[in-house]
């Protein structure tokens, strides 16, 4: 069953877990899967529910605080409240916890955009009942919760369920993890009335003083009714109380509106979501209807491993759950499946997670960039506020982009998000061909980055040389050249003096205006391009990390214990610093990103070199490692890192999903499938296939998004298939070879 | 009047500074130069009494806490005040800031160790009275703090006088400057009672549960007077009313008394102290004993510029009255003269300081080297914890061992300070020839830090290197192989190696033993020694202040607007750390300190170099290059560098006088003149000087001890005159030429 995920342990860890992989979202809303009714006294669950970018701001407390580190950090906030039923049957309060469970199934069903659960309970005094709890979060109604909960005792019971909207929450709190949302434990405002039929809550943040409001309201059908509302500070609970003589079906509608969105309607507006209650069916109807849709454009599918195609449709999955498409949101590290990071926004999305929008769902990937757009005076003030005379230097972490980082060597000093955003700018021009993003958009992104390339570089001995940076391998922070920061800058510089050039005549003088361009600016960007300093070893024949990786010390991984892993939570920074060891893809990446930038053997020997010192103690790492073993033709070693992809959250592999999911790391799998084995890469000639089929597999088969068409890959045992879905005829290169693929005729060649 | 610092300006500002510049101490206890009286309304005070190595505790906030930061900050904690008289002018009470003053003058003596106030005023009524303040913090007496208050109507009065011993005191706190001491704030826990005729008050703090106590006793003399005892919370007050026909003296005498030396005789301690009310003109005298004593040793002499030798006089005055000399507490950062950097103790001892000592009070220097040898074991502890498998690694700041720096680039990553303890015990040795010293402490030293080097560094190419350290200068961090560090470490392990061949064959055994040491470390130690990585370049002919220091850019600080300085206080540290700038000196005091590790060209091609682009942002800076400059033949130089030495804290040229005094760079006075001008080495095979007047001074004099004899050099115009005060004919070096001074007659030789 590769559409569904079920998991029906009951254990406190595992149920933790589940919370984040029975996450249900749709890049505006997410709530995590909790159970309504709770668990067992003493069992710790983070129950959240999360609007993407909706944060309150909390003060960085610093030991010693030197100029220019942030003052704030924002942070996701957990919302109201709406999961929340209790059932009492003939007195008796129904909890997986109590009496026993007869039978249980959770599932999330992929397919269909609903989590189902499925209990068989009987009750200490040995009532027996059937419970069915489905729920989802609408795709396509996006402030939209919607509950069903069928309630069917064996024999006629007195049923008292209250369904609440509880404002008083607060987020979860781990002191001992870095890596899990910290702070913010404090209490929101709330405000809470009834009208009606409808229950509404407002909650307020504290410091950003943003307010998000929940308006609920719920059907009883099955049984007549005494109905009841309850109010309480900050809560109000709706009551049914009734005799069941068969099944009896409560359906709840709980409506999201936020200050970001909807101004001055929240109220109104959440209204008018629930307007007319629509059966929870349609509701369904509707989930399938957008996901068979996207599934066609989407979907990756793999012959001959269902393990594997489950961890693909759950990676793909949560991943159009968690980005955001309104351009004031982006993708938080941890989807809207949990508080980790905070629901800051990295690097991760451009390097891990765009790519699959850009080829599968332009318009989002679209959006995702206008949102990086939107951050650019933010980032112009703190490239000012870190000292630059020019420039804008992108914060490393972030929801509106105020700089959150409080660890600036692993923060601030990473420079290549810059970079990186400059990159995606440019794939996502590659890949659509749009002129009217280049110059509304890309032109100022690239512009400004590349100002705060010259401001922050300088020419040495011809060469051109970024200083003082950490590049993507945090065990390796504050270093001089690092290669993968330096090429993606060179690849940046020397793009902005592209996009200048491809603008009409007219709109150039227009936007050199616009953005205060010197004649003088261009000229200086193209010399530093072809200057860039990329570290070289001539005695391993390899890009250097930096510097100075080279001559430090190798770790001895080999006679590390096992529990001192990931080596972050055992060592003090400095420590890791001082040795060769690499907590993720760095140079490796640099390849995989550039790889015109390097002759094949080099990349080589770097893959064989930082494999060695590489702990992947990030799970930014796997799939970077599967595509450059695939790129070198290493099949196997491809396989087996990308194994440790797909399956990493459903798995728990990196003992943490309870915190949320690894989006990053989800849309890695679909990396190394694409970038990977299929071998794909965009550039400015057009699309490159390179096919490795794992021996594991029968087929892989994929569609993309390319300047208006959709092709679709299919790769078997002996042939690649290119087959033009829809659009023009496309030019290619399979291999080495110039391909030709029309509409009436898919292309077939031997891999 | 070089023996005296006068200052009688009543501006808020200088005010603050005065506190610093007349504040007293005796390495034990220090007293804040405040005024009995307290100043205007909304006048800020850093009202403080400290006791050397009391301290509580607090927790260290981080915004991302990564391993082994450590958790909690010592600092030195604001003690009971017992400085606080009132005085009330037939119902007036007085202030310098009511009424007028007619007169005023504030006096320190640093030949006789009192602090002296003489005020004429007049009251806003017209009533006219003199009222002379004197205090002593005693140096012989070391828990003893006296005062003296005479009052003087010009015409008979009712007065009445109120001494009150408080506990009710907290730090201060500057949220605004991290060079500050921060938190603390919190009341600490007070007792008070009223025991006959002394009052006595005990706090203990938070977190250490360390207790501090004062007893407190006064005397009346000239009137007779009703007395009284007020009690309030945490607090007592005597009070005199009495009336005045002519001069009344109201002695007072404070004795505290804490956990560490007088364990659970606090109370007892105390009034041992006060037994008998030694007369004020005793404490006078012993005082001036003492310091006759003193400066017999200590003092320097420059022939020819009266303000210039005030501020040699201020600074050795400084200097002692901060050491502690108990080997439980060291010469904080601000000595007891302020809360700046929390009462913390630095490398500033052993580099800045402990020469100072180790010249002319060798018994204070053991004292402070014992100190620092009761800290191997959190030394050990620290390094293991941080993830070295040997050795000790010393704390960058500390008060009794842990580490207390929150910011680890600027903090734990000075490893240096490792090597220059090392650096301490070995010019101790040298100068004392104490072979138990060797044996009981030093060889400990030596061991354990060899090998810390041995565990973080590694060999490479046949070069012993040191990865992943900053060097002296705190805008360049995070570095490899850092000169200073390296040739630093360097001479630690060779020395380690030569103090347990020092040791007879039996000792040896026996500490082989105790220290575990296998055969084969100090093979290696040797190894590392001989082929440590000491980075040069050849283009510039100077030793590189690091593996990447010189590729970086320029810093430009001609065009770098005046009030940008200090540096740290405009800019984020990352964007110091890319450029060639330097708080202060670096490579050039690894050339001062190890002169025998570079050629002179190398020196003063790298003393040229540095000296372009250091700000001296740093107090520690200006002294180093004064003595390199003078090592180098350019007095004009040393001499412009020495000025900002000998009066930066009496002229408040870095204007933060008022958190404390800048004890190293007091020391640096010193080392300026005795290293600089004098250009004395204290080497393996003997003292060499290397005299160099400056043409604004007639002569320079000073004293030294070496190996149980006492030195004075005296310079003129013309020539060096050594003669030996004390002890047998010693061997020493005058600029080449061998020399032998006897205890019969002086030596003349031409400079």
């Amino acid at each position: 069953m590769t559409w569904n995920v079920t998991n029906n342990e009951l254990t406190e860890e595992q149920l933790l877990v589940n919370e984040s992989l029975f996450s249900l979202g749709n890049g505006f809303l997410g709530v995590r899967g909790n159970v309504e009714e709770g668990y067992g006294p003493d069992m710790t669950s983070i129950r959240g529910t999360y609007i993407n970018a909706y944060h309150d701001e909390t003060e960085i407390e610093y030991g010693e605080k030197l100029y220019a580190f942030p003052e704030t950090q924002q942070k996701l906030v957990n919302i109201i409240d709406s999961q929340t039923v209790t059932i009492d049957i003939d007195g008796e309060r129904f909890s997986m916890f109590s009496g026993k469970i007869l039978g249980l199934e959770r599932v999330l069903h992929m397919d269909r955009g609903i989590q189902e659960r499925r209990v068989h309970w009987r009750s200490p005094k040995g009532k027996e009942v059937k419970l069915t709890f489905r729920r989802l979060v609408s795709f396509t109604r996006k402030e939209l919760f919607a509950q069903e909960i069928t309630i069917d005792p064996s024999t006629p019971a007195e049923v008292h369920v209250a369904a609440s909207v509880n404002g008083n929450v607060s987020n979860f709190v781990d002191p001992n993890d870095p890596r899990v949302a910290s702070g913010h434990a404090e209490r929101l405002h709330v405000t809470a009335q009834e009208a009606g039929e409808v229950l509404h809550v407002t909650n307020q943040t504290y410091e950003t003083k943003l307010n998000v409001h929940c308006a609920s309201c719920s059907l009883l059908e099955g049984a007549e009714a005494d109905k009841e509302v309850i109010e309480e500070e900050g809560k109000l609970t709706e009551t049914y109380s009734f005799q069941a003589d068969g099944p009896v079906v409560l359906t709840r509608w709980n409506a999201y509106t936020d200050t970001y969105r909807h101004e001055n309607r929240l109220k109104e507006k959440a209204e008018e979501v629930l307007a007319g209650r629509p059966a929870f069916s349609l509701l369904e109807k509707e989930q399938k209807e957008y996901l068979d849709h996207f599934w066609m454009q989407a979907n990756l599918k793999v012959g001959g491993d269902e393990s594997l195609q489950q961890g693909i449709h759950f990676n793909l999955y949560h991943l159009l759950q968690s980005a955001g498409r309104d351009a004031v949101s982006n993708i938080p590290a941890k989807g809207l499946s949990g508080e980790g990071y905070e629901g800051h926004y990295f690097w991760d999305t451009e390097i891990y997670m765009f790519p699959v929008f850009l080829m599968t769902q332009p318009e989002i990937a679209k959006q995702l960039l206008k949102y990086r757009h939107s951050l650019l005076d933010a980032a112009r003030a703190r490239a000012k506020e870190v000292g630059h005379s020019q420039g804008a230097l992108f914060p490393w972490r972030t929801i509106t982009g105020g700089e959150c980082s409080a660890y600036f060597p692993a923060g601030t000093a990473q420079y290549h998000i810059s970079a990186d955003i400059s990159y995606s700018f440019i794939q996502y021009y590659l890949v659509t061909g749009d002129e009217d993003f280049l110059r509304d958009y890309m032109l100022e992104v690239l512009t400004e980055t590349s100002r705060l390339w010259m401001d922050m570089g300088h020419e040495k001995n011809g060469m051109f040389r970024l200083d003082d940076v950490t590049g993507p391998d945090e065990y390796t922070c504050i270093v001089n050249n690092n290669y993968y920061t330096n090429v993606m800058a060179k690849h940046s510089l020397r793009w902005a003096v592209k996009a200048w050039q491809k603008l009409p005549e007219g709109d150039r003088r227009v936007w050199a205006e616009k953005l205060d361009l010197k004649e003088s600016e261009m000229k200086q960007w193209e010399k530093a391009a072809k200057n860039m300093y990329l570290p070289y070893s001539n005695e391993l024949g390899i890009q250097a990390q930096d510097d100075t990786f080279l001559n430090k010390k190798v770790w001895d991984l080999e006679n590390t214990p096992k529990e001192k892993f990931p080596l972050l939570l055992h060592y003090h920074p400095l420590t890791l610093y001082r040795y060769q060891v690499c907590k993720q893809a760095d140079t490796v990446l640099g390849h995989f990103l550039l790889e015109d930038e390097a002759d094949e053997e080099t990349m080589r020997r770097s893959y064989d070199y930082y494999e060695k010192v590489t702990t992947h103690d990030s799970s930014l790492s796997y799939c970077v490692f599967s595509m450059m073993a695939a790129r070198l033709g290493r099949g196997d070693k491809a396989y087996r890192y990308f194994i440790e992809t797909a399956r990493l959250d459903i798995d728990n592999t990196h003992k943490n999903t309870k915190d949320g999911l690894h989006l990053a790391n989800m849309g890695g799998t679909w990396l190394a499938l694409v970038f990977g084995f299929a071998g794909m890469r965009v550039k400015e000639k057009g699309l490159v296939f390179r096919p490795v089929l794992p021996k594991e597999w029968d087929t892989l088969s994929f569609r993309i998004q390319y300047q208006g068409r959709l092709l679709e890959v299919t790769l078997n045992r002996k042939e690649a298939v290119y087959q033009l879905l829809e659009g023009k005829t496309l030019h290619f290169t399979h291999r080495n070879e110039s391909v030709t693929v029309t509409a009436s005729r898919p292309v077939k060649l031997a891999i």
